[in-house]
């Protein structure tokens, strides 16, 4: 089981090739949840997310045969360019295993930081299958991603840092995907000061640590759905398990559309781009998933912040839509002149922006005399988007939510 | 002429409502350009951009009898919310007219900051002459946007900070809009330092302060097309033109499309949110927009961060598709079956990441029998898009480009 020295002897090797993150007050989020929230800013972490932290701490306590053969991992995320960047800056040659459709910009970015990347396998699991085959065959370390206790420890110094930059913290809060993180860190924590609490946060798709704690065994879930890929994992580690039962407080579960509305809080508000894993712990606490009092000293840890920009887009309307802030709605006109003016002024008793209206009088779904509209708006929020609904389904149009 | 001891002693009244932002060395920009890059990150500036600064010194230096009646102002943008804040701060009333569509976020913003906001006026034109009434009718003081000494002092403590934290800056570079951003910090950092260089940065759609230095006197253009709404001016100020003759070095312009692209590497490599103003200077320096040397000193100033979600949706794949990286092609096949499977093993060869496709049957613009289809693809950049089109139109297809 991993300890506080563990992690302290960590620290020297992982300043070799990480930062350490800024940790900052915000107005924001203490005056939404009455708690005082500090951020930690891991998202500013070189290679975008913590994972070089654990990566580091491996390849530095590996022999000088090992380090003279290389390393290898399979990830198609944020290990694969922390695994990169932290064997190049130690002098290490790193392959890593990518998916075949990996997204280019990581594929890219890992290059970049010095590795040979294989692409191979039409998934993780195939990946990973091929990264095995390359350490049998030629004689290389792997560097698992989380269940690992040289990684935990590496992952741990966060947890260092918060405590000296907020001695007075009263709770963590990280997400969970392997489980590394939270290991690493709760034992950081734990060790410094037992009463500081640790809270573990998943995605509601991918929530497999609260049922092992359960069970008092490591459940497996059939299958995972979430926006918040960085912690897509159908099980945590054995090992992790382990540290998340001896350390853990709570573990607790957030929804994708609370994730979208605080990955949208976090660009809008606080100007900073935070990934879908890594925004976990400030939505649980924003959207009160554990208790805590007034003015409790909370720290998010906003662990990553790499994400495909297509994806943002997406998630940032998936956010508006949420908030009320973005309505996009179908209905049908009987085709006629007039017949937009007429919905239209309907329109105007609500006052929304109107973004775009789409008329078409082709789609085959309707019936050849009527036509159909789709009309993007931004509104004010819930409220008013229920006015609104209100009122055209009143004046008899049937009106549908899209996306 | 504003000089080095008007910015001194703005200081401090500044320091009430403002904070110090961060200054920090990029890795990523300085490898993409061979200088030495540190960003000036006021995008973390409260209220979201630098016009909290000058609002505050502007309010600060009025009597206490103005300050009894009170300030008003007219903004669309992040003026509304500097004022709004800094006279809140300070304790005295303010009202600020905004256009009647003003985007919904800044609206409420600059309520909670505590201004009473009075909505009136098709544009920006409207809502500052009703300002002007509210001014005369309740003995108001109104508080200019730009064309201000007390205004441009206060923006230019932004060139104190930059020069203390540091010192061995060589060029800032400096959005340009009304240009008392500009007039402030030009006059902070020559007054410290005559060999440190000032360069200002237009869009290229809004570009009035070249043409007036060129012609020795303020140019007002026609009209203004650009995204960057915080600085689409149609003229810079009559003070401001004075300072900016007597104290920049050179005025350049970047378009769209250099400034879509700037705000996807800040999103993507410094997980940070710039609005388009705010990321001309980066996109000047990226782009070469004015010469430097090797290891030369950069501090682009990242001015401000509020940009409305929707537009953001919107720059991020006009940036992607300028960087090669986003495709959406529209192309027409004959309706038998297979058409579909022969155009996507043209596709096959080239394995792009395949985001959606489309495939339509009922278009008017095409024949009964014929069917529309069009690809969202992720490509790896120009040549992989040149080398798709040039096999598909090699191929017979009519390949459009959509947006």
């Amino acid at each position: 089981m991993l300890d506080l020295e563990d992690v302290e002897a960590a620290r020297e090797r992982v300043d070799q090739t990480a930062r350490d993150t800024p940790l900052e007050y915000s107005h924001t989020y203490t005056a939404m949840t009455d708690a005082e929230i500090h951020l930690k800013l891991e998202n500013f972490q070189r290679t975008g997310a913590f994972k070089i932290r654990g990566a580091t701490n491996r390849i530095a306590t590996l022999s000088e045969d090992e380090k003279a053969r290389g390393v290898v991992t399979a990830s198609a995320g944020n290990h694969a360019q922390g695994v990169a960047l932290a064997a190049t800056r130690i002098g290490v040659d790193s392959t890593i295993v990518m998916p075949d459709h990996a997204p280019t910009a990581k594929v890219k970015a890992t290059r970049n930081y010095g590795g040979e990347v294989v692409l191979d396998g039409v998934d993780y699991d195939a990946a990973a299958e091929r990264a095995h085959e390359i350490e049998r065959e030629r004689g290389l370390t792997y560097v698992h991603a989380f269940d690992d206790e040289a990684v935990m420890a590496g992952q741990g110094t966060i947890g260092l840092e918060i405590v000296e930059d907020c001695p007075e913290v009263d709770t963590v809060v990280v997400p969970i995907g392997g489980g590394g993180l939270i290991s690493g860190i709760a034992a950081a924590v734990k060790g410094l000061d037992p009463s500081i609490r640790v809270i573990g946060v998943q995605a509601e798709g991918a929530s497999s640590a609260a049922p092992s704690l359960e069970k008092g065994e490591r459940v497996t879930i059939d299958s995972v759905e979430t926006i918040a890929d960085g912690i897509a994992t159908r099980s945590i580690g054995d090992r992790t398990f382990e540290h998340i039962r001896e350390y853990v407080d709570e573990v607790v579960t957030v929804s994708d559309a609370e994730i979208a509305v605080t990955m949208v809080y976090l660009l809008e508000r606080s100007k900073t781009l935070v990934e879908g894993a890594g925004a976990v712990g400030l939505a649980a606490t924003i959207f009160e998933r554990f208790d805590y009092a007034d003015g409790e000293v909370i720290v998010p840890l906003l662990s990553g912040g790499n994400v495909d920009m297509n994806t943002l887009t997406t998630v940032i309307l998936r956010g508006l839509v949420e908030m009320g802030r973005y309505l996009k709605i179908r209905t049908v006109l009987k085709d006629r002149p007039g017949a937009l003016e007429d919905l239209l002024s309907i329109f105007s008793r609500h006052d929304p922006n109107i973004y775009s209206i789409h008329h078409d009088r082709t789609s085959r779904e309707i019936e050849l005399s009527d036509a159909e509209v789709e009309i993007e708006l931004e509104m004010r929020g819930h409220d008013h988007v229920d006015a609104l609904l209100g009122d055209l389904r009143e004046a008899g149009y049937e009106v549908e939510e899209v996306m």
